[in-house]
């Protein structure tokens, strides 16, 4: 095992208005990456107001009463830093890189921001426009996300994450001021939100810098309670078939319902994670190496086991037939795989190089301070702690071949799933 | 056209606290069917209560301070009359036939529960288990419940009708008292209540006979909102297949998301009425001739227009395969036999007579007190008028061929659809 990361340089504190803050040192450059993750995502949506918590996102750009439209990203782009935000199924994140001597000024603005926002239906109504020409563009008219959508929706038939992170058209555009302040006077309180600095920062000066700045935001409050139906057990197998004429290339993916870090028993998320690099995680993979290279049925096969989720998550499989291969031939071909990775074992060299891989790559994102910051930010949004993140790597080494042949038994084999097929109009089913 | 309704019969009345009354004279014996119809079913159900409209249709036969556990119910059993209830996914009905003296001391039960219901854990706890038994015993062990719920959850990715009437199992084992007493106190209002009374029956004797009852229930509020997300446009075709070693004899069916009474244009439902039983009703129809008679591919196969719905409803076709026959082999049947119908058009003779057997079968409800009951409680608990009821018939009977064809063409050919196929184990897919 490579170098595990160095628990004791992060620092973690909590203000008394309950705000978290992570702080990662990094100086090998004088800069600092300041992110603000809120604890709610789009699978916090209020029933029939999907898209609040991404609408919201673009709101957050609009101005406050004290620095009015444009005054933040012009201060970011006028020193030379990045600036973005993202929203995801369970978290809402903004993040600015600067240089080390402004982030006082950026944990000022983003401070005003969490509670001086100002919204009016001048600003809602053109912004609603831009997110649902948004919709249209990524979506609506690209086959292959008509695909992603309809197999998500019917992954989830209940929890949330069935519905897409952007919302549906039909519910954008209802989304009004009066449900922008709600939804952010709910969520956006520092009660709910984690600080997390990586770079070239000290944790106790920047701990000051937080309470002159974030600690004169008042607690609302105790934490808001995320409403989430969960999945029943899913008992039929599912096709979801898109044909459009746009397709130029057929794609085949299979889903399956998996626990995610913080619904799955102890040693099982890292058992998944394990088993996803093994099936699927390059071109060494099993699928890779029969469907592309052995059977040649497939131009591109992979798998993946998405565990960074709050509740039940994915394990997905994808692959790219060859020219005149059948969809349905994939299908076949991917179970016959999985059945053969059952029947023949884990390979115990391929097991260590599995392991290997993950935690190196790892080790690696430390390399990048977004990508270092962006994991113990989405870590602590989920409600892991700093901990979960540092011994992660030492979890992913305790995974032995059982754990992952019985993770596959019991997640892929013996439920339910779902298959995607993407086909131009004209290919009929073989 | 035979015998119309006559629309002069039916008394409707509106009380101060907001209770609708309708009055449906029938003198042919001195029994009367009362009825009290609540605008809410289990599509109202809170998010993650599923099951919620269903349990407290159980728990309002438990008793209120006025009357405890079993009053009401031995009442009716000791003049031998008969009463149920039913919970539906736009509404709850309790309804109670008895000789026509009873008709007050019915009124009075049922006005009493509307208000004075007594939930104790007592009740509570033991009453839900029953409603898991009803839920094991009915959908969780039998294949065909089971793909009929997985079907209906992939056809409604996001509005509640995806839900089981009765609930997800481990949702309903997550209700409570105060979740029941928080429903019943939200919904059961006069203002969200629709008496029936049909039979031998006065209508102004029936209203100073509802004054000197409901009428003494106050007015709580507006009627409820009702929130409901609508569904998304479907883009992709779905198969769901449920495979039980319990299956004895396949199943293939196709659902469509179609509009109901209240969400279709002018004429649209009385269309897909039309066409439901053109192309699937009873042994004339279309897809019998073809599937069963002719092609015999086919032992049993019909289709049906749910029309009766608050929001967008579905057409289905059914049928049951001859020994032999794979599932595909009707998927592409129905499909050929849609087509065919499209391309021959609708025989005029065959038209006529399909308007005057739904509008026969619709007389002959009447002859039925308690049905014709339900079908008034029905139509106005969904917010239909009486007028709406009444002229049905004349709707049905102005429908075209073209209004048929037009259904057919924007409903079912151009739109994506799901299909069941319910399978033993060992039958693989031909």
């Amino acid at each position: 095992m490579t170098a595990q990361p160095s628990a004791t340089q992060v620092a973690h504190f909590t203000l008394t208005n309950g705000l978290e803050i992570v702080v990662i040192p990094d100086h090998r450059a004088p800069v600092v990456t300041h992110m603000v993750w809120y604890r709610n995502g789009a699978a916090d949506d209020p029933p029939g107001k999907s898209g609040i918590a991404h609408f919201l996102e673009h709101l957050m750009f609009k101005g406050t009463e004290a620095h009015p439209k444009g005054e933040f990203s012009e201060f970011i782009a006028g020193i030379g830093g990045q600036e973005n935000a993202f929203t995801g199924p369970d978290f809402t994140a903004y993040f600015q890189q600067v240089a080390k001597e402004h982030l006082k000024t950026c944990m000022e603005f983003e401070a005003d921001r969490m509670t001086g926002l100002v919204l009016t239906d001048e600003i809602v109504a053109p912004e609603r426009d831009v997110v649902l020409e948004e919709r249209r563009m990524h979506c609506d008219t690209d086959p292959g996300a008509q695909l992603g959508e309809a197999v998500q929706a019917t992954l989830y038939t209940h929890h949330p994450y069935g519905v897409p992170i952007i919302g549906w058209g039909h519910e954008i555009e209802g989304l009004e001021r009066e449900d922008a302040l709600a939804y952010y006077q709910r969520f956006y309180t520092p009660q709910n939100a984690v600080l997390v600095v990586a770079g070239d920062a000290d944790p106790e000066e920047t701990l000051r810098l937080a309470e002159a700045t974030y600690g004169k935001v008042p607690a609302r409050g105790g934490r808001p309670e995320r409403l989430r139906p969960s999945e029943p057990p899913a008992v039929a197998d599912r096709l979801v078939t898109v044909r459009n004429e746009k397709v130029q290339q057929p794609n085949w993916q299979r889903h399956y319902l998996v626990p995610s870090c913080r619904t799955a028993e102890p040693g099982e998320s890292e058992a998944l994670d394990v088993l996803g690099h093994l099936i699927g995680g390059g071109q060494t993979s099993l699928l890779y190496r029969e469907l592309v290279i052995a059977e040649k049925l497939a131009v591109s096969a992979w798998a993946y086991y998405h565990g960074t989720a709050l509740d039940r998550s994915r394990f997905i499989a994808n692959a790219t037939p060859a020219p005149g291969v059948a969809l349905e031939t994939l299908d076949k071909a991917f179970d016959r795989v999985l059945a053969k990775f059952l029947a023949e074992g884990v390979d115990e060299g391929a097991l260590e190089r599995a392991k290997t891989r993950l935690v190196a790559d790892a080790v690696y994102a430390r390399d990048s301070q977004s990508d270092l910051a962006r994991w113990y930010g989405s870590s602590l949004a989920l409600g892991q702690t700093i901990r979960d993140v540092e011994e992660w790597p030492a979890r992913i080494d305790a995974v032995d071949a059982d754990a992952v042949l019985d993770a596959a038994r019991k997640w892929l084999v013996a439920k339910p799933a779902v298959t995607g097929h993407l086909l131009p109009l004209e290919a009929e089913a073989a």
